[in-house]
This record gives structure tokens, sequence and C-alpha cells, in this order.
């Protein structure tokens, strides 16, 4: 996310949403903190790689909170923000319409 | 966007709203057709190519109609269908929470 000014609102939001994955990581966080494996169970496809990295951009950007708890073994929890909880609640009505045309998107011929 | 089957709705949708561009596009043709060169100063940034491309796209998931005027010159319009305007009604919450919250995401620092 490189820092710039928008267009709209539109812009803005679609520039820190990005690309495939933190809608999905968003939404893996829409029912309470979770740990590290927990996460990605919920996000079906991400690679360990991905998720850290989508994780430090999302702390970056100031949608998720990480806590460290200094325990044995030493445990990481990630929850969403009051900003991320707003921005979740944003991508619901696209969710919807996801999955109201669900056959519709999957019958799309490969490019 | 690769042809396969998704997780959820979200997934869905985010796969075929794909990157910077699709939903700004969409949002160009909320208040009816456009030419192209129209389109093109509705989406401000937005390069030649990319915004063929994008087009192509769109028209190819079927979120978009091409209409070709055999004139002189001819005239291409571009419109929404009706699922690409169902879409761009579905990124509605999300341009109004970018709106809100644009001052907080203009101060995210560059990564």
């Amino acid at each position: 996310m490189k820092k710039r000014s928008y267009s709209c609102g539109l812009d803005a939001a679609v520039d820190v949403v990005g690309g495939k994955w933190k809608a999905l990581i968003l939404w893996g966080l829409h029912d309470g903190p979770r740990r590290f494996g927990e996460l990605r169970r919920a996000v079906p496809g991400i690679s360990e790689k991905s998720l850290i990295i989508q994780l430090r951009e999302m702390e970056h950007c100031g949608l998720v909170n990480r806590e460290v708890y200094h325990q044995v073994p030493p445990r990481v929890d990630y929850s969403l923000t009051d900003l991320g909880q707003s921005l979740n609640q944003a991508l619901i009505p696209l969710g919807e319409w996801g999955e109201k045309n669900m056959e519709i998107i999957e019958a799309i011929p490969a490019a």
C-alpha cells in the first residue's frame, strides 16, 4: 500500500483491503480473537508465509491487533481493532452478493 | 481470475472484483452507459491500456455490456449488466467506509 491521496472513498477502501486475502482474514476474525494456527485454518488455502505478511500489513494499517502472551509456549492472539471491525461490517454486503451469485461466478470460464 | 471453487461468498466476490480498478470502473458506470473516453475520465489515474484490459475482463465475467454503434466515427458504449449493477450496490458500504475513514487511511505511513 503506497501512501497517497484518493479520488473517493471506494478508492481508499480498495487500497486498504488490497488483494485476495485481507477480506477473508478480516472475516476469519469476525467472532473474536484467534491464534495464528486457528486463523490459518479459518482462511482455507492461505500459506503460512502469506498469512504472516498479510497480518503484518493489516497491523500496520490499524485493522488488526497482535497481542503476545509471555507464557510457555508463547501465545499470540490476533483480533480486529474498531477500524477492522467496521471494515468487516462494510464487507458483509459483498459477501452476500458472492453467496447469492455463487453459481454464476463459478460458471465463468477461465480467462 | 482463475476458475475454481470458493470457500465462501466473500471469497467469490473478491475474486470477481479483483485488484485496484474494477470497483472504481463499476462505480464510474453507476449512472448509465459511458463511452470509453468518458469512462476513463471518470476513473482518475487509470491508463488507457489498463482500462481496456479491465473492461475486457469485466465483459468476460458478465459485469459489463459493450455496445458498438456502427456510425462514423464508430461509437462504443459501456454499461453495467444486472449482475454488475448488483455488485456495484454491494460495494456502496465499502465506499462509505472509505469516505468515513479517509483521514485515518491517508495518515497510514507508507510501508
